[in-house]
């Protein structure tokens, strides 16, 4: 392979090759590559240069080879790869022990992952936390606390580093001291958006900030969008928190369906638009999901993780049989009755209202006066 | 049947005794009377009466028997009768025309209905809005838009006629000149809770008000319970708006899933702990609904009344081919590149980037400026 610069026959050069060489997502070269290897499909790629393809919208193949060609000259994969040797960065490759083992659930997984903070982060218990960029003080308080509860029980908080909902999770987590990954659409030694620079260093001190593309590719709406199936398919559920009718989240959610993975919501007023994909989201079959316990029950095996009901109190009648209940109900609530007016109040045979008072008043809940029933007074 | 001071071989008025001598629901009564009719079911009865019953505790039947008898003594049902003429009401009684059929779908049927008002407003479409007394502000607004909307649609609001949701399902209604019924736990010549009298005057005269029990009954805990099973059969679907974690409106939810009628509950702040039991339906199986079209689309038969999707812009992408899409993507957001640059940008065969930016041209989102391509200015 005389035409590149760099050692080709190197695999993990010929993967990050190819992560420069081809958009995201590129379902011929990801068949390519997963059928040769990256170092044998990058020399097929070359001698078919050296040979020129010159039939257009022709086979399949020969189209593929003509849309990567042009960034095949002055392809030298090094210069990113001391760029992020520079960050302190580390290229992850398939297989490898940091590797996420869901991304190989994708249709067309990424060839490397590009990762600055700690590559171990990648790996392990993790929720998507995602939303609308235009958030609410609501949707960002709820990003916030659930990512914090994630964090707090040890699940990685895994989002897209962007304003909003986004940039909330991350901040959540990292309120909590748990491990939170932003996954960027363009390379990593750019922290977009400029706004969430500080955040996303905070991001990459506690946990990782990675990509597909290289160092130095620009994010665009394309790569937003395969972007997302990686948050999708390398944590164990997506929750989107909040979403407009027509959002980028709702692709996020759209992808970890078609991976299997559970998909939430979390609802919000019907009168802000900022939820309506998250309710178009529910009525489409998505779990809705209130807080963080709600999140880890979507990632247990079953029976584990189960959040407890809320405390609340008892209603007077909860722990009552039902002819208990009807004899509590038919007590009057000032003065006393005798069992044959509480019967037919109820309406129940006598008998059975005697039996109930007698076991009500060992529970405390009726009293005895004379030959009449009355509730007990409330004492303070 | 010399007992009884009326003329107990009437289907009216034996069908209107059972509906005093027994409460709600009552699985024996429900039976009997389904079986010999409510004329010889009260017959039965009389006779049970004068033979005695001194078991206690034995066979089902004389439970029942002596859950029954205490109100046989006195019964006259003409009274409440003469009570429902002076109100100017109507006894409905099962298989009439203005039954609610859905009210058969009950394991046990109510064996009349009191009505004041309208009785024809008792059939027809309709959906049951209901919800928590304890109501926030934005339950309420949510219920009367609900009910306002399904009220302008022709759609019947049935509700129990309570503070809160209930109360604003029926304002919402009346004020869509519709048509609202309110299902009362106790008799329709009180008007409960008084606090809502003049709210209840208003329905009855749009629409109806309705008990299966006597006028002179007063609502009990038990009663409401019973109360919620007609509200959930009668109507198409039941939709709760806000409700606790525990509530009655979750009660009626229950009766309409067991029946076979669909269940919605309209989402909220999570932080609201007046939607909680929305979320709890909602994670149970429950359609989420956000407006009035939404709760028809449950009573539509397939493919009418199908809500229309919300006008939004298109995205700047959204009807583009892929390639077209990453072609305009690719394009700088400033100046002009050439053909070969922005097939570099988006991963593309030039000869592609060449055809899509001739169809965007057409279509007037690319420009040409010589070789290169911009963007169209966007013009005021």
């Amino acid at each position: 392979m005389p035409d590149l610069p760099f050692d080709a026959a190197d695999p993990r050069l010929a993967a990050a090759a190819w992560s420069r060489l081809v958009e995201p997502g590129d379902p011929a070269a990801g068949a390519l590559v997963a059928h040769l290897g990256p170092v044998d499909a990058l020399g097929w790629l070359c001698s078919a240069a050296r040979v020129g393809t010159t039939a257009r919208g022709g086979r399949p193949w020969e189209q593929a080879v003509s849309r990567w060609l042009p960034r095949l000259p002055g392809l030298d994969v090094r210069r990113e790869l001391d760029t992020l040797d520079r960050l302190g960065g580390t290229l992850v490759l398939p297989g490898e022990e940091h590797w996420p083992a869901g991304l190989d659930d994708l249709p067309v997984p990424p060839f490397v992952l590009w990762v600055r903070g700690d590559p171990a982060a990648l790996h392990g218990r993790s929720a998507a936390v995602v939303g609308a960029r235009a958030a609410t003080t609501y949707g960002q308080r709820v990003a916030a606390d659930i990512g914090l509860g994630l964090a707090e029980a040890g699940v990685a908080v895994v989002s897209g580093g962007a304003y909003g909902i986004d940039a909330a999770a991350h901040r959540g987590a990292l309120a909590g001291e748990g491990v939170t990954v932003a996954v960027l659409a363009g390379g990593v030694d750019r922290l977009y958006p400029a706004g969430n620079a500080a955040l996303l260093e905070s991001v990459l001190a506690s946990g990782a900030v990675a990509a597909e593309v290289p160092p130095g590719c620009a994010p665009s709406r394309s790569r937003f969008l395969a972007r997302n199936r990686l948050i999708a398919a390398m944590t164990g559920a997506t929750v989107v928190v909040e979403a407009a009718w027509r959002s980028g989240a709702l692709s996020t959610a759209a992808r970890a369906a078609e991976v299997g993975r559970p998909v939430a919501a979390v609802p919000g007023p019907v009168t802000s638009m900022a939820s309506a994909g998250c309710h178009r989201l529910l009525r489409e079959g998505a779990v809705c999901v209130t807080d963080a316990a709600e999140v880890r029950e979507l990632l247990a095996p079953a029976g584990e993780d189960l959040p407890a009901e809320p405390a609340v109190q008892p209603g007077l009648l909860d722990d009552l049989d039902p002819v208990a209940a009807r004899v509590l109900d038919a007590l009057p609530v000032r003065g006393a009755a005798p069992v044959a007016s509480v019967a037919r109040t109820a309406g129940l045979d006598p008998a059975q209202v005697r039996a109930a008072l007698g076991h009500l008043e060992l529970a405390g809940r009726a009293e005895r006066h004379g030959s009449s029933w009355r509730r007990p007074r409330v004492r303070a």
